[in-house]
């Protein structure tokens, strides 16, 4: 009973990620009680972005250029590179301000289950980034099954170049309480003790 | 970190009602993942339902013509009107194919902590809508304060033209159990009783 255009603009919404009828409805109105100069800035703000932003062609970080920001700062450690799974954790990173290297973005994570396999990934890219005198590989993928799988076949085939290899440490988050970390990460944190 | 168009998109995306840091990013990746058709998509439904929708010129309720479906429908009957907040109400309403007559959206609810009076309502267009031979008139406002208020200041409003006004019942939801209802539900379902 909604006009056509309306439930259009309703079924538009809902193909973005986790959007339900209710978010979609919720968000069509509020198109409607926008001024038509708010509503023009969000269709320019997506045809923009959509048009202009690519992959690093180095690192595959989202960027506007080539090369994004990072790989073309000069004042970086260009003999470090911190792999991640997506731009997201470059972001995350990033938001440290503890790391001055290059990264390297994955764009996913290998999962026998859904279908990716090594080749699927940014990871060849990776391999010949690697002979161009890096010292250091940090790997910074999710603490998940999947992440924990990357990071071992990383590992594995950044190893047979003779390139030390890292890995985030685990333990208990900062301001997390002991009784509420779960038996794994106080397994790992255990193991990974550090000296006073 | 984010190319400044990416950074953009996050941020009009967060205009949107209840959308917040995350969800924002989420649904700006989702875009540059999307093919240029389905963007395309996107932005002509926005654009359209913007242009398209309007309010019915009788009802208020939305609609593409100058008056909306339910008020062009002569099946209907137009002695009874049902008056609702929204025009999410009129689509709940309809759903429950129980009603056949016409409705009013106020567009709000009177809320004197808001500022919202019933001269920011469409309450005069409703009271000159019943000099045109309406029979009922069903208060279907929301059961909250906002919503009693404007339903008790309806009814004397609506009495004083001797037209009949009821109130949607309240009681125990359908599937409900009686001891998670709360007291004043409860109390409402013994005073609304009704005899097999």
């Amino acid at each position: 009973m909604y006009p056509v255009s309306f439930i259009k603009l309703i079924e538009a919404f809902r193909k973005l990620p986790q959007v339900g009828a209710k978010a979609a409805e919720r968000y069509a109105f509020a198109i409607l009680q926008m001024s038509n100069q708010e509503v023009q800035d969000l269709i320019d703000s997506i045809a923009k972005a959509k048009e202009a932003v690519k992959s690093c062609s180095v690192c595959f970080h989202l960027c506007e250029e080539d090369t994004c920001v990072i790989c073309q700062d000069q004042q970086r450690d260009s003999e470090i590179i911190c792999v991640v799974n997506s731009s997201r954790d470059v972001i995350a990173m990033e938001n440290t301000r503890q790391f001055n290297g290059l990264y390297h973005v994955l764009n996913g994570e290998i999962s026998p289950a859904k279908g990716i396999m090594p080749e699927d990934l940014t990871i060849k890219e990776l391999l010949d980034r690697l002979d161009g005198g890096v010292k250091e590989v940090i790997i910074a993928t999710n603490s998940t099954v999947d992440g924990e799988t990357t990071a071992l076949y990383l590992s594995k085939v950044i190893k047979t170049k003779n390139i030390p290899v890292s890995r985030l440490a685990h333990g208990i988050p900062m301001g997390g309480q002991l009784d509420y970390a779960d038996e794994l990460t106080l397994a790992k944190a255990i193991e990974g003790r550090i000296k006073y």
